[in-house]
């Protein structure tokens, strides 16, 4: 009989099983990764450091419009003084200054374009004038260097631009390009499997064309729904939040609640992927068939089952086959939470990223939220602005506990975040200040729609 | 000739043109939108309401496995002087009770599934004690509506559940799983035209499969850019930032400093998308191309050339055929800034979503730095945690500026995020506490990889 854990313990236990899987494969696989193109790499995780294949930029280039000179010619230069040099010629855009710079000569060059060799500075156009064809007058001295971008001054040839495990965003993308790179070598996304099990579960019903024509959603109506069946919320909901936390759903549908039909699929999904979610209906009849199912699928097997949370305790884990099985509560809400809490700092570990972090913000809370000593409790809000003209305030916003009930999706997708209550308290008390995850994107949403 | 704006002035007018263009684009265009499965909705923007087509649940529901009772035949039950039941038989998951629950007797039902009519609260499978094959003792009394959702508790039918745009996160993912949705209309991706010109920029090269089979990259090598070129960086750049920004970039690749290309692609680009960002080489020439191709696209034209910003001053913005089109600097650091400051707004405006937010923290900066009177300033910085045993210590962290020089892309991927320098400002002194915009996933990486 395996005892209830706390959500931390089994947090700690569950990761570290993981690193220790995780450590066991680099050790037997070659190095892992997929090669896509740069506009497939956005978001993506560097499989290997990428170092750079020759200096960038590859040649001198003016960061200016204006004269390409040696600066020795320029100096004591001024508008009273000018020094006056002989006209050699534009650089065009894109091509090479194949004529060598001669002593108190000077070339027309434009911004990003190539100095000629023996040139070493740049004389913005605005300190030129033109006296004829074949003469320039400088009015201002330029220091070696100035307005010039040296050879390799952005990345050394042999120089590691970008380490493996960087995140791929826009700018690592330019520094990619930068090089010439049009592919590059990413971690794979990881696949998570996911299963819904439950006689009562139906699937989401096909579109019907003829309510779509009209405008009308792809809603299997009332006459669809068989009495005394659901729809199944847990299989779309995860997958959306898996695609959320930059993985691969791979769905295997709803199993019904025969022990050979779950074994079945179990193993289809330990086969295609790196972790398989299991979101039971809540009875215990079905609990007994998941636990069974990871326990059959091989050793060690159920590593923990029931969790000192709420919502969220009928939760089973285990291993088998070297990688990890979760099974989550049937109720929407409470397998949202445990999603949440238990399977995102998984799913970073096997992805080689960082957590995503919500943001918080800090909320009193307008009512008294009575709690089980013993188990830890996340709790759904509403936030509504603080009165920040009252003196008293010392944050910006009011949270409103809504009654968290672990069936009701509805609600969690209605509220702007939720509170967490410690398993030692007994509750928290009206005007108490909390830490408030928000769920909405751009804040809290209490002057936006539904 | 106009004048310089402000990054303030310019972002309000283009905000204020584009609202205008979009409101009138709404009285003459049928509803937007486009139907996508559920796997394809997550993050997307709905387009309309979704209304309940009937009660979720549709059923009285049970929340624990145990009896299905009238509540009034368990009134002072106790452990000492238990109620007295007629077991009637259960009711399976996902079936319909049949026959009504008659005074005194109960149906056994797990957690999930239907109570049968007449039955008004379930009984905990703990408080049950079998007699015999038709006696039941119940230990406990039981309120009306214990362990019971009832039908319409999460939804009821007609009840707006989602509003048009809401972002479709997994939560309302699930919502409308709830419903039985296959599919819903959500808000076109923004199409979002790129075209970068210069004569002096080349394509990144085709992959070389002989360099990945042997593990090395796909680039093209020193011997493969043609002295005085440089790789295209600011075409998959912008394109990565679009895609971050939720958008859909459509690349025009690279155009050459020819009025008549220019024009030719920039009216393709107009056709096909909703905003154009060309990026123009910084040289005096290629500026006049684009403002000059901007004009001639339609009225009316040229909005704005040049702002009091660096990097980014050579930035040229304007409507033309009803679009926007930005024409972003050549210099990466600079075009990369002027899309986050000044494009970003106006994606979320056409996307009808909330601005992505950057995090910010404060910091305290180690070193002076000048700043030119005038002009808004962006400033690379690196992060390093501060010595928090210090008393004198207000901040986490201290930042340390890096020479932030618009060319050179690879600092800006380094970086861990940028400060502001307000316009009025002379430059700040060493010590000073800022506001530290963060760029990489996960917070400063002062301990991480580059």
């Amino acid at each position: 009989m395996l005892k209830v854990l706390t959500l931390d313990k089994a947090r700690t236990l569950l990761l570290d099983e993981l690193e220790r899987l995780v450590s066991e494969r680099h050790t037997t696989v070659a190095a892992p990764g997929e090669t896509v193109s740069l506009a497939q790499a956005c978001g993506r995780i560097l499989a290997e450091a990428i170092v750079a294949p020759f200096d960038v930029p590859s040649f001198d280039r003016s960061q200016v419009d204006g004269l390409a000179v040696r600066a020795a010619d320029t100096f004591g230069a001024s508008e009273a003084l000018p020094a006056i040099l002989n006209w050699a010629g534009e650089v065009a855009m894109g091509q090479v200054a194949t004529q060598p710079l001669a002593a108190g000569a000077c070339f027309g060059v434009a911004t990003g374009g190539m100095l000629p060799p023996g040139a070493d500075a740049m004389v913005m156009i605005e300190d030129v004038e033109q006296i004829d064809d074949e003469t320039r007058l400088v009015t201002r001295s330029v220091a070696p260097g100035s307005h010039v971008t040296r050879r390799g001054d952005d990345t050394r040839t042999g120089q590691v631009v970008l380490s493996a495990g960087r995140c791929l965003k826009s700018q690592e993308i330019g520094v990619l390009a930068a090089l010439g790179l049009s592919q590059v070598r990413v971690m794979p996304q990881v696949r998570v499997g996911i299963l819904s099990t439950g006689d009562e579960l139906v699937a989401a019903g096909c579109a019907r064309p003829d309510h779509l024509a009209n405008g009308a959603h792809a809603a299997t109506g009332p006459e669809n729904v068989p009495p005394g069946t659901v729809f199944d919320v847990n299989g779309p909901m995860l997958a959306a939040a898996v695609r959320e936390a930059h993985g691969l759903p791979v769905e295997f549908g709803i199993v019904h609640d025969q022990f050979e039909d779950l074994a079945t699929t179990l193993q289809h999904a330990l086969d295609q992927t790196d972790l398989v979610l299991i979101s039971g209906g809540s009875s215990a009849g079905v609990r007994d068939y998941v636990e069974r199912a990871i326990a059959a699928a091989g050793q060690p097997g159920v590593l923990l089952h029931g969790l000192a949370v709420k919502p969220g305790k009928p939760t089973v884990a285990g291993i088998c086959q070297g990688k990890l099985v979760i099974g989550l509560p049937g109720h929407p809400v409470a397998a949202w939470f445990m999603f949440e809490q238990l399977v995102l700092p998984l799913l970073a570990v096997l992805g080689s990223r960082t957590p995503v972090q919500r943001t918080k913000v800090q909320a009193r809370i307008t009512s008294r939220i009575p709690s089980n000593h013993g188990r830890e409790e996340f709790v759904l809000v509403r936030l509504m602005p603080a009165d920040i003209s009252d003196a008293g305030q010392s944050v910006a916003w009011l949270a409103e506990p809504l009654p968290t009930r672990s069936g009701l999706i509805t609600q969690l997708s209605t509220s702007d975040g939720y509170l967490v209550i410690a398993r030692d308290s007994e509750g928290l008390e009206a005007g108490c200040e909390v830490d408030v995850t928000l769920l909405q994107e751009g804040g809290p949403s209490w002057n936006k729609p539904i």
